[in-house]
């Protein structure tokens, strides 16, 4: 399973709106067969991938993939299908499919006398799916925060200047994080300071997927001029009703920017409704979302408890001045405070990175998700009964 | 010598103005014979020690000692006699003694016809004896800053709340620093905000050695209720020319706080000369600070380049309002920040502790200390010929 889990992040940045899924099959004898992954939405499953590695060696074999595999017929046919036509004969699987569309794959094979078991290594591969359980169970993106900043807190000196606190080891990473969202978003404070481009530097051959540019911007600030409207990736600008867009028209002619209305927030906010503008970008494909700044946008994510994973980039540097990473995020005393689990720290070039989750609200890979999901939450084990309960911690097989 | 340099560090807190000093004595069959480590100031040089848990297994054997033994009459007489007597064949130490008073013992041991070299892991070791090597190179008290600060650079909230941001963990260890430190330093902002005691907590059974618990307060704004003044631990408010003390006295005559007067910063600064506070403490025999805050005092230690090591505790929180760690610290400009290096990450129960050093100006331990040092900087291979220049590495015994 550990191999599958593996696998299935072979895919990330690629399958949006699918899941990433890792499969190992093992023959008869135990040994692998055939590998495979989910590569881009609309090919095939990784169940396939594998099985047709394996050709006849899948029969009376073990599937062990990190989802329960669909049992619906999209682009691609019924993956429970195709393992009870390759005669496997039992199927492990790490994480249940909270999906009604695509559900059921375990009771269906069960139903063809197929041995099934979940929650294999759950955790772990709920956390390499975390992108797509959590935009499937929220019913909006999954919002992953990323900043930079020095020792003391400050994105910038008080001039103004960040070129750079990090090093290039970090900033490479960031374009990493950028290819694998499917949203970069910044407010138009950010674009007005620095004037990012967002786009995802090409690395030398191979092709990038360029992630949808998108400012926050309630009052259409965004010059012609910016460099986001340069055509290099997709754009899109969201600005509150009435907002004066008549010098984006260009932009939007030449198909290098688009323009969504946004309601402005409750109780008298001057930016868009974080909630709102979540909604508008799931409407248009997107199931993760990079949050890159700046430090109101930030706040305001922070205030509405729309922010699922916090990466940062921490400068050994001080300036003792400069606008901070966040701000005005409704924080009045301590015991008010974002509390967070680290997850991870590492070391990146001279820089240290921390990967964080929220607390103490669950978070939705818990299963308990802090808004309703739109489609039930299932818990990881199967609530049908199984055959045999998993009293005993599977064999690990690969 | 590692085993050496790992006993030394028993002694950290305990031999102020000394150095911390470790040595292991093995026998002429290699085996180890004896140990030892100066345990405080006034007793027995590590040396001595090791020499005594020898006995007679010291004659033809290496002694193997983190610093140059010395070679002067002080309280304890001279460990290059001392190693003389005990017929010791070789002696291996890992870094020169920079002292003009102390240093010459490895001239006097050659002279008596004992293989020395030096050199062994001097880096670590060098490391392990920071504070006293800092403060007898720049004729100053090493300076460690320590603070505590959420992932976006707070130190409380904007309300000024701030217990607890860090964990249990972290603040155990805070009194440990507090415990290896000649003082404790605070600003008269942070004393006035949080009235902190700064004392170091008794632990169960033992006895702990007290800082001077040190108040930067130019303007003598310690209130007599203060808890610093509580006679828990000695305490000195340090105050600029011409403040009024009146509201001290009793404090001062009842033994709870003694009074200097420091002269201000140059060029208009409200607040105190750290080079003439730090001077102060000095003559006071400290030859370690703790910086603990607040913002404005370490900002003017930032400033005047009295920092000589960085711990940050980062909790794993965020706040978006309050004040943060490092304020007014004369950077205006991304190019003029203070650059650091991270020398180690750890977790400290939830949160994350930094220890970092400041770059890129050479730090004393390299020998180019930014200061003119008081005694002639030495460097670390002793510059008299030595009969067998050390070529190849020293095996380690031990």
């Amino acid at each position: 399973m550990r191999r599958a889990v593996a696998l299935a992040a072979l895919g990330l940045g690629r399958t949006s709106p699918n899941p990433v899924v890792g499969c190992v099959v093992l023959g008869a004898d135990g040994e692998v067969a055939g590998e495979g992954y989910h590569q881009q939405a609309g090919g095939p499953h990784a169940e396939v991938h594998a099985l047709r590695a394996a050709g006849d060696r899948a029969r009376g074999g073990t599937a062990v993939v990190t989802l329960e595999p669909c049992n619906h017929t999209g682009r691609t046919g019924p993956c429970a299908q195709a393992l009870i036509d390759a005669g496997v004969a039992r199927v492990v699987y790490a994480v249940a499919d909270p999906t009604d569309q695509a559900g059921g794959g375990g009771a269906a094979l069960r139903a063809a006398g197929i041995d099934v078991r979940g929650g294999l290594l759950a955790e772990e591969a709920a956390r390499g799916n975390e992108v797509w359980l959590t935009a499937t169970r929220l019913g909006r993106p999954f919002v992953l925060w990323k900043y930079a900043a020095t020792l003391d807190g400050r994105t910038a000196a008080a001039d103004g200047t960040s070129r750079w606190i990090t090093g290039p080891e970090a900033r490479a990473e960031v374009h990493r994080l950028r290819a694998e969202a499917d949203a970069v978003l910044v407010g138009s404070g950010t674009l007005r300071a620095d004037d990012p481009h967002l786009a995802v530097r090409h690395g030398a051959g191979g092709t990038v997927r360029q992630p949808l540019r998108v400012v926050a911007d309630s009052t259409a600030a965004t010059p012609a001029a910016a460099r986001v409207l340069d055509g290099a990736a997709p754009t899109l600008i969201a600005v509150a009703p009435g907002a004066d867009t008549a010098h984006l028209t260009a932009a939007v002619r030449a198909g290098r920017a688009a323009i969504a209305v946004v309601p402005r927030a409750s109780g008298g906010g001057r930016g868009l409704d974080p909630h709102a503008l979540l909604a508008e970008l799931h409407a248009r494909g997107v199931r993760s979302v990079l949050l890159e700044g700046g430090p109101t946008l930030a706040g305001a994510f922070w205030a509405a408890g729309l922010v699922d994973k916090v990466i940062g980039y921490l400068a050994p540097a001080l300036l003792g001045a400069g606008p901070t990473a966040l701000r005005d995020a409704g924080i009045g005393t301590i015991g008010e405070a974002f509390r967070l689990d680290v997850h991870d720290i590492a070391r990146i070039g001279p820089d240290v990175r921390l990967t964080a989750y929220p607390q103490p609200e669950p978070h939705p890979l818990n299963g308990s998700a802090t808004a309703t999901p739109p489609v039930p939450a299932q818990p990881t084990q199967p609530a049908q009964p199984e055959p045999r309960p998993l009293t005993a911690p599977v064999t690990e097989e690969s």
